[in-house]
Parts: structure tokens; sequence; C-alpha cells
């Protein structure tokens, strides 16, 4: 097959359309050629850690939105691989909610057995894509960073899997401009140590703000005001914790809430969530769309309904996370290698409209995780991907959800069982308000628990 | 005249270009249609001041590297414009070294008053810059950020002004990775209150550790340690300073030096450059260039020698800057127009070469100091740019290096004659290191100082 396909992004997405492309070419199947463009030195996307912030060492947006102390803040057993368990990596079962490291450890483990390695040129930034419609190719410019050098090269087909948790949200309040002390975004926050001692500010009311809070209050930081535009979270906030309407204003500093009341901070941080940042793409190819379950203007949440050559992976919000890139790069592949035709154009616009509107009928978590349920199974079902009980996935979804609102301080001390294999996962060696150590080292000291 | 410049970028080099053409067409000359690309809100490049960090409201990467309570590091009689005086701006003379508010005040009341503001498409950064051998034009693609709408021009000429201190060179050293503190470049620095109470270390021996050490002391910091990799700056520095030779790795927060030497520090800043940064560009048209007096590549340090009607402006290291940008525009501006003729592509290599060899001579400030003096003298002797000594200037440039020298905390306090409109600048009416409040409101109250 002498077909060319570019996949931009070598996070867990994009390795994902790496991975089923090297499946069935496994299993015998002429596959195309395909190539994939990395910004930075390796793969793993925000899973790749860096201490940098702002831009990297050649000057391009630094991706990684991850920090020091970041565990994971779902089951682990909600996101494990089909076709790869964390029993097979790890070669044991391990607790429910692991570390930035492992969650890494694992997500490379699958693709560094595969050698798909080869596909990726990494340092090398898609700097633009353009489509000719008589030629019916995708040009893409691209910049190897390394050898300073621009380069074209055309391809049949295009996988946009750039993430869309990595360029942050910025809203502007007044008095920011003049506040003497550290601002910045949820994407920019490394090390909770900086705020110890401090009186810390979150704007935001949802899983940064929950998260970063939470985290500064264990290493130490004097205060944690969250500050809500919607809602709050509501949860049982222990001392130290308290949740305001939206941020008025700050004078020097003091911030002032909505309900007129105030309170001293020394740092502000603004968890005021991400962008779908295409800068590569012209109008005609690109996705305009707000974090949400079903972007519009894509067919099965993959194709772009003007071009379905065209492919976007993991551009929606995210429950289901590495399970849903596999069966939406699955998915992908088989309309690639013709096993899957697409409908006409009417019919996927159609159907696109019906998912939109059943997202947008959902009212509140539950309902989501079922419709993101629903959404996976449709894309499983008509591929050859492992077998994967997404009803099983929705349960333990539904009962973490139930655990945060028990205790926020201390739902990552439980565990489920695997989706996958079937064995309950062990409990952690030690609470995780007293884990201060994130290595993986530490964490897969599990034996101390059983001792 | 039916052609077409583009102008990337209006910062003072842009406006210079904008500001240039203005200037012929106001005496009746015919000048092609000009559009300026600017991915910031305003015009003023650098000097338009923001809180943020990172990447901008619009995900763009935020231009600005000033920040709060800096002042002028040169007098400001080194930078004036020969068309239009300080004192002309603000109605009297005013004192030498003025915070940025009122340097940004003076740079924009040029350009407000000549009326080019209509050239620029604000919130439009250039994403990719093409040329067609065969119809000689440029094909420029830009993002219009406020409408998320790309489309593609056709110009004959492009000025490239897109400045090259915005981009930070940001080096790795052991341990940064897991430093329980904040680690930022010079870029990021915002306010030196936050700083207030620590021990900060600074890499690099350039003028940003110089004045950010110095304003982190002059606001409260605890201790200031700089690290050089050449040679420390060897100032005599006040107690509560010291020089150290480079940091070689941090352990927790022990940084260790080359000389064997420990320091306990708080946060770390690296001051250690900026990069001339193109993404918009193809190899065949980037200037690839460390930051130096004389970039390799281009002919009257303005045009590109493998295709001259691509033009940089201000892409070279800076003792002068504002009248030097005005120097290279109006001569960039008289080629376009066919006032200049460029001589052969061998004579242009031929000069180009001539200079990088005079520069690369160069072995100390004052000599370095000499030669810009002569590349600026260079330029405005061809063109009607109006006279400026630039004798007299180099004679202010060393007095300012020689009372530096004296005195590192003292030497704003100075005060020297304009070299446009001969005037002696007043002092200011509270000493530098007292002179907490920045703003130009404060800073214009010069009478306090005769009364
Ligand atoms: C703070 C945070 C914590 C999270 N924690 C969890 C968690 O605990 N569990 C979980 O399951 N999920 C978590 N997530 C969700 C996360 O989105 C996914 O885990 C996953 O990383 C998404 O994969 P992706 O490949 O779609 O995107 P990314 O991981 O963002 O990868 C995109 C890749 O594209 C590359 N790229 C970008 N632009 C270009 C370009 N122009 N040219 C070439 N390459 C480019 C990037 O360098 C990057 O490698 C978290 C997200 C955030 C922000
Ligand atoms: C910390 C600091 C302090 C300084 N202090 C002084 C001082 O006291 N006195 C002095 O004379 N000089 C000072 N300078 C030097 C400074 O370089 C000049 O004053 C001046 O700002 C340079 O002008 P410029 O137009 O070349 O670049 P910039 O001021 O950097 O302007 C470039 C413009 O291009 C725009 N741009 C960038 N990329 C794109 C794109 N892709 N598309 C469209 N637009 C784009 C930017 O948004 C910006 O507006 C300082 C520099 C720094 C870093
Ligand atoms: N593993 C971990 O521990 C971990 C930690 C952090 C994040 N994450 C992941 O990161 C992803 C992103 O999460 P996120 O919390 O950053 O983004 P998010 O879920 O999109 O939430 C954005 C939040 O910002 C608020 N907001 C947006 N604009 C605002 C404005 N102008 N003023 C005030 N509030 C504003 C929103 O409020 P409204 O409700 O009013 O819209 C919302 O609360 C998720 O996938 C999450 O799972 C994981
Ligand atoms: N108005 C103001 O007050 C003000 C304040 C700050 C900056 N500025 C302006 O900003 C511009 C940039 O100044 P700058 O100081 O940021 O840059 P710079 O003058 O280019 O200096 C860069 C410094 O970083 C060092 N460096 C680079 N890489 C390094 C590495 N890997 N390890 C250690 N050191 C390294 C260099 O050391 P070597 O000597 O070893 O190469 C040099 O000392 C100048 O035009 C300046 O006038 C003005």
């Amino acid at each position: 097959m002498s077909e060319r396909v570019c996949v931009i992004g070598a996070g867990p997405s994009g390795l994902a359309a790496l991975r089923a492309f090297e499946s069935a070419k496994q299993k015998g199947a002429d596959v195309p050629e395909i190539v994939c463009f990395e910004k930075q030195d390796d793969w793993g996307g925000l899973w790749n850690y860096t201490w940098r912030t702002g831009l990297d060492e050649y000057g391009e947006p630094v991706h990684c939105s991850m920090y020091r102390y970041l565990w994971s803040n779902g089951p682990k057993e909600c996101l494990e691989f089909a076709d790869y368990s964390f029993e097979e990596h790890f070669g044991r079962p391990i607790p429910s909610y692991p570390p930035r490291a492992v969650l890494a450890d694992y997500i490379m483990g699958r693709v560094e057995k595969s050698g798909v390695r080869d596909y990726v040129r990494f340092r090398t930034p898609v700097r633009w894509v353009d489509y000719d419609q008589s030629s019916e190719k995708f040009t893409v410019t691209v910049q190897d960073l390394k050898n300073d050098h621009t380069y074209s090269e055309e391809f049949d087909y295009v996988v946009v899997a750039n993430g869309h948790f990595s360029t942050p949200n910025v809203p502007d309040f007044e008095g920011l401009r003049m506040f003497p002390g550290r601002v910045l975004h949820a994407h920019d926050f490394r090390d909770a140590l900086e705020f110890k001692g401090k009186d810390v500010l979150l704007i935001g009311a949802s899983y940064s703000a929950e998260d970063i809070g939470v985290q500064c209050h264990k290493y130490g930081a004097n205060s944690i005001t969250f500050s809500y535009r919607t809602a709050p979270m509501g949860f049982d906030w222990p001392d130290g914790f308290e949740e305001k309407p939206l941020l008025q204003k700050v004078e020097g500093n003091t911030a002032h809430f909505a309900d007129g009341s105030t309170k001293e901070v020394d740092a502000i941080v603004l968890c005021t969530g991400y962008k779908n940042y295409y800068p590569f793409l012209p109008d005609s190819l690109r996705l305009k769309t707000g974090t949400r379950l079903y972007p519009e203007g894509l067919y099965k949440g993959i194709f772009w309904l003007s071009n379905p050559k065209l492919m976007y992976i993991g551009a929606q919000d995210q429950y289901y996370t590495f399970n849903m890139f596999d069966a939406q790069a699955w998915y992908a592949r088989d309309v690639v290698l013709g096993r899957i035709a697409l409908p006409s154009r009417e019919e996927m616009t159609a159907d696109a409209k019906k998912w939109v509107a059943m997202e947008e009928a959902c009212e509140n978590p539950e309902q989501d995780i079922d419709f993101q349920t629903e959404y996976v199974r449709d894309l499983i079902q008509n591929t050859d991907y492992p077998f994967l009980d997404v009803d099983q996935v929705a349960k333990l979804f539904k009962e973490w959800e139930h655990h945060k609102e028990e205790g926020i301080l201390t739902y990552r001390d439980r565990a489920y069982p695997s989706v996958i294999t079937g064995t309950m996962s062990p409990v952690h060696h030690t609470v995780w308000m007293k884990a201060l150590d994130d290595s993986l080292e530490a964490f897969l000291d599990v034996r101390q628990a059983a001792e």
C-alpha cells in the first residue's frame, strides 16, 4: 500500500494510532506508511514530565501540564488498555491510584514493546497543514528543531492528536496586573513546596483546582481558597479549605469575592481549564470547540465532517482516556484500511448531530459517564479491539465519584478490581495524605503493605 | 504604486518601518501599501507590559519580557528619536533613567501622533511565509485570533520585526527537575515582591541578571547570588550580593558551584538570554543567529542576502535601540522606494563579511559601542533621517558604562544632556534605590526636585 498517514503528536492518542496500525500489520495486513511528528524529545504527551514552564529549550510552548506529586485522579482500572494490563506490565497487581511516574511507565511500556518508535520524528513540530482539492493530498510542513530545518511532505490522511489540555485558558481579573505575588495558570504549576506556608487562591471548580488545592494543603500551604464561577465543588472540605464565589478583583494582596467577602492571599493559581488549539490548521480543517464530550463537526467524534481524511483523536473531554483513544484509533485505522466504509456526508452529519443532542441532554456526572460509555461501546464493537467491559468501567467511575464525595483527602486510599484481568488491586502501603514521595520506586514497594 | 509591503510585528522596530514610509508619504512620495501584522492587542512590542507569563489569552506565547519596576538601564539620551525628542513629547525635560511606563508612553506617543495605526492588524500572528520564485511574491499566512480566521495575502516585500528578546534561552542544570521551589527564566519574571525575604539565585552575567538581582534586592530579597559561565560582572557589589562561578547542580535547596562552594536558595532565575526565533519562516528565508551585533547573512544588517526583498529590522544585539531601528527602517524604505539601489549579490556578501569581521575583532564594551556607532552612522548618512550626532551618543554610552562601574545601585541617579535638543536633563526627585513607585505619574512629578 503506497498511501501515507501523518500523525500529529505522540501522546497517548497518537500512540494509540501507531499501535492500531502496528497491530493490523502484525496480523498480516498491508498498512500505509505512517509518519508521526512529535514536538517533544520523547513520547508520552502530557505524561512526559518536565520542570520547564512557558517555552522550552527550542522556544516552543512547553507541552506538559503535569506537576510533581500528581497522582491519578481516577482509578487506573478505568483507563486500562484492553490489550495490555497493568498486571502484564508490572508483573503483579498494583494499587488503584498510581502517581504520574507509574502511569507514564505503563503507557510507554506498551509502545516500547511494540516497536513503533521508528515511526516517530521527535523534536519536529508541525507548522502548517494544507489540503489540495485536486491532488486530494495534504501537505504537512514541519520544523526539525535539532537540525533547524523546515520541510514539507505529502500525505493521504492526517490524524490530529496534539492534545487539548496543554494550551491554558487564562482569564484576566481586575488587579492581577498589580498583584504583588505570583499569578500562574495550572499549566505552569510544578511544585507544591513553593507554596508551603502560603495562603493560596485557586480560581476554578474542576479537577485542576481540586487537585492542586489538595496538593498544596498536603505539602504545607497555610490555607486554600477556591473561587468558583458557576457552582462550588461542594466537597466536605476539611479545615484549611474554603470555597468562595467568583473573584471580582484584587487590591494589593486582598482578593474580593462576589459575596462581598475578602481574603489575603500570597499566590493565585488560575485553574480555569484548557483550549483546543490548532495553530497549524487553516479554517477549512480546524476544529473550533470548547472542552466537551462531543465536539461539533466530527463524525464518530473522530472524522472531520467537511473532509473525513482528516481525523482527530482525543479531542473530547475525558472520563475515559487511554482505552477511549484506543477505541478511536482502531476505528480510524479501519476506515483508512477500507475495512469500515464511511456513510454519506449527510448521514455522518445527522449522526454527529444526534450524539451532540444526546450530550447536551446530560445533566450530571453520572449521565456524562453513561454518555461516554455509550460512545466508547459504539466504537469498539465495530473493530477487532479486544473486548472491554465498558459497563464495568462505568460502574467503577460512579463508585469513584461516590468515594470522592465521601472523602476528598481519602478517596485515593481505595482499591478496585481490574476490568481486564478481574484481579482485585492491593491497597497502597501508605495512606495517600502521608505518601509524600511520589516516585515509582516508592510506590511499587507494595510488599510493605502485605507484610 | 501597487506594490505591497508586509511588516511582521508592531514593536519599536516594526513601528520604525511604518513611520519611515509615513514620513516619505507626508513629504509627497508615492509609497506602497503597508500591512503590519501584530500578534498582541496593541503596539509597543516588549514595552506592551502584561502580568501574563507563558501563553496568553489566545494560547500564543506571551511576548513581553518586561517586569514591574523596570527602569531604563541606559540613559534615555542614547535612544532618543532624532525626529521626536523627549522634550517634545513630555513638554519639558525629564530625568535620564525613566521607568518602563514613561519610555512606553514616549514610544507610542510618536506613532499615535503620526496616524499609522490603520496599517496594523492586531491580534494577527503570522503563521507561515513562502516565497514564489516565478511570481516573485511572498505569500504570508496569518491567523486573525479575534475572529478565529486564517487567511493568506501576497506581498512584494516582507520586513521581519518580531524582536529577539522574547523567546528565552533556557538551559538545564542537574537537579532542576527536583528543585523544591520556583525555577523561571527572566522572560517570566514579573514582580520582585514575590521574592521578598528569599534567597535568590540568578544564572547569567549580563543585563537581565544584573537588573533582576538589583531589583530583588531593592524590594527586600534576603540575598542575591549570581552564577556566571564565562566571567563575573565584577561590579563592586554591596552586602547581600555575591558572584559565583557556574552552577553545577542543585540538591534539594542547595546549589553547588564550580568552585566547590554551595548556597541554600529558595528560587532560581535563569537570566540566560534570548533566541532569534522565526517559527513562521522556511529555511530559505530564516536567519540563523545568536545574539550578536552583526548577524551573518544580512547586508547592512537588514537585507537577507539570498533574497533582499526580505528585510530584518532590529535583529542584532543592541546598545543603540530606537534610533538604530529608525536608521534601519529609513534605509530599508529607501531601497523599497528605489531611492537606494542595492549592489550585486557579490558586493553585498563581501560588505557583510567585512562588517562581521570588524565585529569579531571587538574585544570590550567600548569597542562594541564604537562598532555599533559606525554601523548606525553608515545607515543614516544615506537617507533623509534627521541628523543624529552618533559621536555624542557613543560618548554618553561610555560615560554610562563608567557610571555603572562607580555604583551599580546609584548610576540611575545621574543625568545627561539630550543629544537632540542639547538640554540638560533634571535629576530625579527621589534617588533610584528609594523610588519604589515606578508609575508614570510618580516619575513625572519632577517639580518636587526643583522645589
Ligand atoms: C494535569 C493533568 C492531569 C491528568 N491526569 C490524568 C490521569 O491521572 N489519568 C488520565 O487518564 N488522564 C489524565 N489526564 C488527561 C490527559 O489528557 C490524557 O491522559 C492524555 O495525556 C491525553 O493524550 P493525548 O495524546 O490526546 O494528548 P497529550 O498527552 O497532550 O499529547 C499530545 C502530544 O502532541 C504533541 N504536539 C502538540 N503540538 C504539536 C505539534 N504542533 N507538532 C507535533 N507534535 C505536537 C505534544 O508534544 C504531545 O506529545 C490529565 C491531564 C492533565 C492536564
Ligand atoms: C527585559 C528587557 C528590558 C529592556 N529594556 C530596554 C531599555 O530600557 N531601553 C531600550 O532601549 N531597550 C530595552 N530593551 C531592548 C528591546 O529589545 C527594545 O527596546 C525594543 O523593544 C526592540 O524592539 P523590536 O520591535 O525589535 O522587538 P519587540 O519589542 O520585541 O517587538 C516585536 C513585536 O513583534 C510581534 N510579533 C512576534 N511574533 C509575531 C508573529 N509571528 N506575528 C506577528 N507579530 C509578531 C510581537 O508581539 C511584538 O509586538 C529591553 C529588552 C528586554 C528584554
Ligand atoms: N490526575 C490528576 O490528578 C489531575 C489533576 C488536574 C487535572 N487533571 C485533568 O486535567 C483535565 C483538565 O481539568 P481542569 O480542571 O484543568 O479543566 P476543566 O475540567 O475544563 O475545568 C475548568 C474550570 O475552570 C473554570 N473556568 C473557566 N473559565 C473561567 C473563568 N473565566 N472564570 C472562572 N472560572 C473559569 C470552569 O468553571 P465553570 O464550571 O464555571 O465553567 C471549570 O471549573 C481533566 O481531564 C482532568 O482530569 C487531572
Ligand atoms: N532596561 C533594563 O533594565 C533591562 C533589564 C534586563 C534586560 N535588558 C535588555 O535585555 C536584553 C537581553 O539581556 P540578557 O541579559 O537577558 O541577555 P544577554 O545580554 O544575551 O546575556 C545572556 C547571559 O546569559 C548567559 N548564558 C547563556 N547561556 C548560558 C548557560 N547555558 N549557562 C550559563 N550562562 C548562560 C551569558 O553568559 P556568557 O557571557 O557566558 O555567554 C550571558 O551572561 C538586553 O538588550 C538588555 O539591555 C534591559
